[in-house]
């Protein structure tokens, strides 16, 4: 009997499997640095003094001995990589839990999307907590591939590893009563329920906390994050590859809340992950602008730990899970090794040979697109059409308008006016629908990129100069079953194939980099000035985020919420 | 639907049903002091802020709000009082949860008692969460009224008023990994399991702390609570009637631990109840010694109820329970007035008119004594005997010996020698079993002092000069179904009945404190120094605390956890 032996151990009156001495243990519990063997039995940490004997005996030579991290919020499909590439992205950076959103899989393939996830999950060094998407589809403005009503939701709360409810972005439902939102908040009472309430505040804001959500990350402003603590919001500092916010909200933290306080990526690519790291990263951003470490620390360890009521972890204490993070320096924060479960997993940054689970079948793709009734024209009329302006490093867009060009009585894309084509390929039941508009900001000289990563309901996006570049990149993702892709007339420059829902591939994360890099480089080389132009036009279809979005169904006013005409 | 009722108010939609104006929030979140008006929906508080409209507007002029407390360790059968009256007397000094441990009357009734328990506890405004009795009996060498495996505490799970499992006082059991203690800690994992570990420290804490249980109350001295803290288990200060810990613990608390510090009473008796208070008695002392007060005051409410895992209460916020409390002075910490489930329910320190619910039938009395097999004597023998020394404000003993004084062939007691007659009836099953000893330290000068109230397995105990005076008082108390009674040879002197198990009155609570001063009074008219005979008569039954105590079973040596003979 396991619990048997580990009591044994922490007896003292049977040897540990693992000792890891001469280490210097942050203690999350007391805030404390303390001098400590810890013994490992199993995948759990039996005791913590001196004394202890075991098979394998480690000499920390004075490191710090610290919790694996925890990342409280993150959907791992943004790294475009299975859940088994993510851990060897993160775990080497220190994280050895994450609370994962899937819902990115989730609108594409719905109830079969997560649990693909947590099958795809089990049985890694990195453990993977999975909230139930609450908002499946965002809103009834575009066509996801599903729709997960409370009763589908609450059929995932016997999975062990289901912790609660994800982020509820549909915070004008929680706050007006929607009782379809209402139902969900219900249906997961007593567990954690994410909330998602940007610029929520005042009595909006205490409607949103008293309807359920327990925690917050989408502040911009300390002022916003003070407010949201006081409310008793769980603050979660994000700091994400499209959305940074962390240096921003610094300012609101104190002795007397930063207990409330954790750390997560939302979002990051494989670029970020692999170069910057995720939660180690924004650890060393906390110390440099002058958290005490241990502080910062906890805000990666207990204090999630706590909020997620994951007692077995966060903290390196007795009947925990023995996930180990060594460093050399508090200051600098670099990971050396990771133990998970007690098992040695990476060293230097680098993941170690990993004895990995069989890989379960992703869903078949979701790509049903009718080409024979997909239109692009779009008729010339008088007057001035509404045109998406896309903004560098925001989520946010602004709406324009313009007399547009015409030729041949078609509305047609100008890149010598940085005006282009935008399309939303409505993919998921093969409806033939596309909404059509125009964008700037993007900045395509010619050619033509498309993909299928276009949040949250994940249609086939493209942005193009013509139509044939857009025909011939949308027709080239289709055909991956899902994917990225640039094209120059018929000619087609680069592609990353992402088949696992149009969002994911089964490639290594290194693989996977390199293919996201050309497809970066060809677009940028088409002309495009921004840092990323496929995350850029993947949040030009989310049609829950300000000004003006496009989805399947034509242009949205997201301050308006509702659907618009492309003509004023 | 509430819920909905609730957002509309939290939004301004809809007037508040009250509104509590110019108070001082005290915000245990952030620990700010924050004004703001606080709206009430039901019995929930709906928002925070200014512009609310009511139809009850409350001035608190200036006064502090607070979250009302929670004492996340009680036995409430200690206070001799029922749920209800207990309520009336914790209430007004703004305590408005209680986590409870029924431990004594589960040992006289079994779960029949531990169902009274919540039954009786049903719609006051005193929430009572109950955990369930881990150590029922505390060991076999006495009999208790019924034993608690396992498979029938899994019973009470889905109680939503069980919380998890009950201080697991045999911490032998847990560090060897004794089957049937870590069956029941299988039981309730993934709930709270409290600790109970005195002086456990080094490698049998780590297995302690492997084992499962996350707190403790037990601690003596700030070295034995720092090292608890440092091992992960929350630390709950503790004063009680009997086990004053609170002062000798405060140097251990720090401001980077002092998140995991909660506050309980553990076992008080109605003078101390009354007079003194409970929780608001320790928050005073506490700011006394120089904790700032918003930090005591979250030891009282958002610590434990984050502990506990209870998000609907603990703080003042959107969406909780409007439980709360009123104080002019945050160093004097005097309660003035106690809101519960958004009622007004408490003033000046008394509880107002409540709308209490029908009180349940109690068990019928455990009072099964065969006085025809009762025999109190010891005949004579060659040599010493073992005598109990009781301890002035000590649960633990003494173990002396010596020669008795012996009467027509008769060890008989000696009250010229301080060397009284203790006997233990056993009352449970009518075995007429007696365990016969001798004590010293009580003090008696004449007649006897019988109770049923001997902790935990509550036989029914008498301390007496003679053995007339013991039969009275033992039969005394029998007749009332269990109590305290005393007794000069055939005279009964006091009495205080208690039906309930032998342990509480129905009685109210003021009522109870009368007759436990007159039964306290006479004891000490007969001769006895000690300040509470009676408490200290109920725990030299108690086979768990050092050196020497006695059952029905006979004496036992509790260092050597095993019974000994009266007879060296």
């Amino acid at each position: 009997m396991l619990q048997s032996t580990l009591l044994a151990v922490a007896r003292g009156d049977a040897p540990a499997d693992l000792l890891l001495r001469n280490g210097r243990v942050v203690n999350v519990f007391t805030g404390e640095l303390e001098e400590a063997d810890v013994a490992v039995s199993g995948d759990r940490i039996a005791g913590l003094g001196t004394g202890y004997e075991a098979a394998s005996v480690v000499d920390l030579e004075g490191k710090f001995l610290l919790p694996g991290f925890l990342d409280a919020h993150v959907h791992v499909e943004s790294s475009l990589a299975t859940p088994l590439e993510f851990a060897r992205a993160v775990v080497p950076r220190g994280t050895t839990t994450v609370v994962s959103d899937p819902h990115e899989i989730a609108n594409v393939h719905g109830m079969e999307g997560i649990l693909y996830m947590l099958e795809a999950s089990e049985g890694l060094p990195l453990t993977v907590f999975v909230m139930a998407s609450s908002c499946v589809p965002a809103t009834p403005m575009g066509t996801a591939g599903a729709a997960l009503e409370a009763g589908a939701l609450e059929e995932l709360l016997s999975h062990p590893r289901i912790l609660g409810l994800a982020e509820v972005m549909n915070f004008p439902g929680v706050i007006l009563g929607d009782p379809g939102v209402l139902s969900k908040l219900e249906a997961f009472r007593g567990r954690v329920v994410d909330g998602h309430a940007p610029g929520v505040l005042g009595k909006a804001l205490n409607a949103y906390v008293a309807g359920g959500p327990s925690s917050d990350h989408e502040c911009t402003t300390p002022e916003e994050a003070l407010e949201k603590l006081r409310r008793g919001l769980f603050l979660y500092l994000r700091e994400a590859t499209n959305a940074r916010n962390l240096v921003d909200l610094i300012p609101a933290l104190t002795p007397g809340n930063r207990r409330r306080v954790a750390l997560c990526t939302d979002d990051r690519q494989p670029p970020d992950l692999l170069d910057e790291g995720g939660i180690d990263a924004m650890l060393r951003i906390l110390v440099r602008e002058g958290i005490p470490p241990v502080e910062a620390i906890r805000m990666a360890t207990l204090n999630p730990a706590e909020h997620f009521r994951l007692d077995d972890r966060g903290a390196v204490a007795p009947g925990r899970r023995a996930d180990l993070v060594v460093i050399r320096d508090l200051e600098e924060l670099v990971v050396e090794e990771v133990y998970a479960g007690g098992a040695l997993v990476a060293r230097g940054g680098a993941p170690l040979a990993w004895e990995t689970p069989p890989q379960p079948r992703p869903p078949l793709p979701s790509m049903r697109v009718d080409w024979g009734r997909v239109a692009l024209g779009i008729p010339a009329r008088e007057g001035r059409i509404r045109v998406i302006r896309a903004v560098p490093h925001q989520l946010v867009t602004g709406a324009e308008e313009a007399v547009p060009t015409v030729r041949e009585g078609q509305v047609v894309a100008d890149a010598s006016r940085d005006l282009l084509k935008i399309v939303v390929l409505e993919r998921h039941t093969g409806s033939g629908r596309v909404g059509v508009g125009l964008v700037t900001g993007v900045g395509l000289k010619a050619g033509a990129m498309a993909g299928t990563v276009a949040h949250d309901h994940h249609n086939l996006v493209a942005i193009g100069a013509d139509d044939e570049s857009i025909l011939a990149a949308a027709r080239a993702v289709a055909g991956m079953g899902g994917g990225l892709a640039v094209a120059r007339e018929g000619r087609i420059l680069a592609t990353l194939p992402l088949p696992i829902g149009g969002l994911m591939s089964g490639e290594p994360i290194e693989t996977i980099r390199g293919g996201l890099d050309r497809v970066v480089a060809a677009a940028r080389e088409l002309g495009s000035p921004l840092h990323d132009p496929f995350m850029a036009m993947s949040f030009l279809a989310l049609e829950v985020i300000p000004s003006l979005k496009i989805t399947d169904r034509g242009l949205v006013d997201v301050d308006r919420f509702q659907l618009v005409d492309l003509w004023v």
